[in-house]
């Protein structure tokens, strides 16, 4: 199979939302007046972000799944997407699960994919992502206040469990790991959430380094502090209590990675407006704490004890 | 070196005509009114498309540049591109030039880095670029029509030249080896060129797999046949005559690869304008052949004798 075939039998599809799709030198994307064009880009690499025994009809998922949830952050609507791929072979009982997948939630999102490039090489994924957002309300990382509340969505920690599992430094019952195992491969990027959060939020970022290092983009860009409640935080893992240790849990709930849930801010005044959201969107969201003027990321118990606890961020070059 | 401090160190600079650039889940850009966004997506793999002893500032210009032809072959005008990579280890003596050769070409066309990700794992280089172009002007490869003119720009076939003595298949003076390797490592792309025939071409294409598989996408989105002459195809080198036999050469015009030109079609009675555009451009382009109702494409040398002979199309994956 040749890079032409290969490209016309599974990634070729009729482009109906944009000018033009696969098959010219460029594509063409035409914003709606008054939007602006929100852009992501995420590479995923074997070995790295994903185990070489993963379904490749899973990884096809959650290769657009990290590029929406960045979308999602921005609190835009997915338009298209460019897929680069690099491959050993062009293995059809590779690709055919895997473009299954990807066009499943290109499919849920109405995400077109309008160009890209297949090449031979070691096995590397990489979705430029294109959304649309209405001119200046996007929801940067620098707009978090003094005051206001943070709130993270669904659940968090997850899918660290389930890679502590597959690295063996863990053991858990297997319908723990199945569910958890679940949120690793399949990710949901929240992107109905981030559009709900529209006019509401004051920052958002995704969770995918973990949350305390992604809180802490947040406090750097707005030039902010935070108070963040452990009680509260070890409390959003999905998988039961009993299945692993407090310590364990809290830590993989604040510095677990690869959650890409939503992380933002928003004032007081205006919390009944994101329990609104949250129900619109069908996505749960917590409190978690609060920003603070005085810089720094604080700990503390729900009976208000400070917790000095170092977590690392995950750093792919650290 | 941590990838936050890579991306600081290396890639971070100011951005000033888009919207928002690096430091956000998105960048977000906002086409001019009346404009549409052309967008396309290249990936660079070691081994594949450049050699493990590249100079990385050449690389670095290289990676850009051919992204940048995508551009010029719709006519589009750069302003802003992601970048992916990966690499094994965070290298400053890599990082260093690659980024310096990077950043001089999209420098030369005010093409802002604007996102992107960095991550550990062989060495690919993935960049999507952005451009604008006027709403329904862009060049595509369908517009040819039979009694067109078809023309390329400069010179073609070097880069071939220059592949084939790194693979010792082919000895060559050092000084025209020197000029080809050039050609291969640090390819033109004509964004000028491109935009200066927005409304004179009725199609184009970058010459990147070789001058007839190209023309043979023109000819298939286009529904017709050509003729090319040979005899003029033949001088489009840029070594002399004198340095390799006159079949191969033949070969490396028309299914070279890697060459970066521009392929494209314009009516007769543009002659004037086409001439126009590529002085204006500074760029030279050669009449070689002509779009016929008949499919195929046809070689016929300057005494209108039919040459039948094959060539094969560069295809990553055969």
């Amino acid at each position: 199979m040749g890079e032409f075939e290969l490209i016309e039998r599974y990634f070729k599809r009729p482009v109906t939302r944009n000018a033009l799709g696969i098959g010219d030198d460029c594509a063409l994307l035409s914003p709606a007046p008054g939007m602006q064009l929100a852009v992501s880009c995420d590479m995923l690499v074997e070995g790295n972000h994903f185990l070489s025994t993963v379904d490749p009809c899973k990884l096809g998922h959650k290769a657009l799944a990290v590029n929406l949830s960045d979308l999602a952050a921005c609190g835009a609507r997915p338009l298209a997407f460019t897929l680069a791929l690099a491959m050993p072979v062009a293995d059809e009982a590779w690709l055919a699960p895997f473009s299954r997948g990807l066009f499943a939630l290109a499919d849920e999102h109405r995400c077109e994919l309008v160009g890209g490039d297949t090449t031979r090489g070691p096995l590397n994924i990489c979705i430029t992502v294109f959304g649309e957002v209405p001119q200046g309300q996007a929801l940067l990382r620098s707009g978090a206040r003094a005051g206001e509340d943070i709130y993270v969505s669904g659940t968090l920690g997850d899918a660290r469990l389930a890679l502590e599992v597959f690295r063996g430094t863990l053991s858990v019952p297997a319908e723990v790991f199945e569910a958890a195992r679940s949120r690793m491969e399949q990710p949901t990027p929240r992107v109905a959430l981030g559009q709900a959060l529209l006019g509401i939020a004051s920052s958002a970022i995704d969770v995918s380094d973990g949350l305390l290092g992604d809180l802490g983009h947040i406090l750097q860009q707005s030039q902010v502090g935070a108070r963040v409640d452990t009680d509260i935080a070890a409390g959003l893992m999905g998988a039961p209590a009993g299945s692993l240790a407090a310590d364990l849990r809290l830590e993989y709930v604040l510095a677990g990675g690869d959650d890409y849930e939503l992380l933002f801010t928003a004032p007081p005044a205006r919390r009944d407006a994101v329990k609104a959201a949250a129900l619109a969107a069908g996505t749960p969201v917590t409190r978690i704490g609060q920003i603070e003027a005085e810089p720094g990321l604080r700990l503390m118990s729900g009976a208000g004890r400070l917790i000095d606890r170092r977590f690392a961020s995950f750093d792919h070059f650290a």
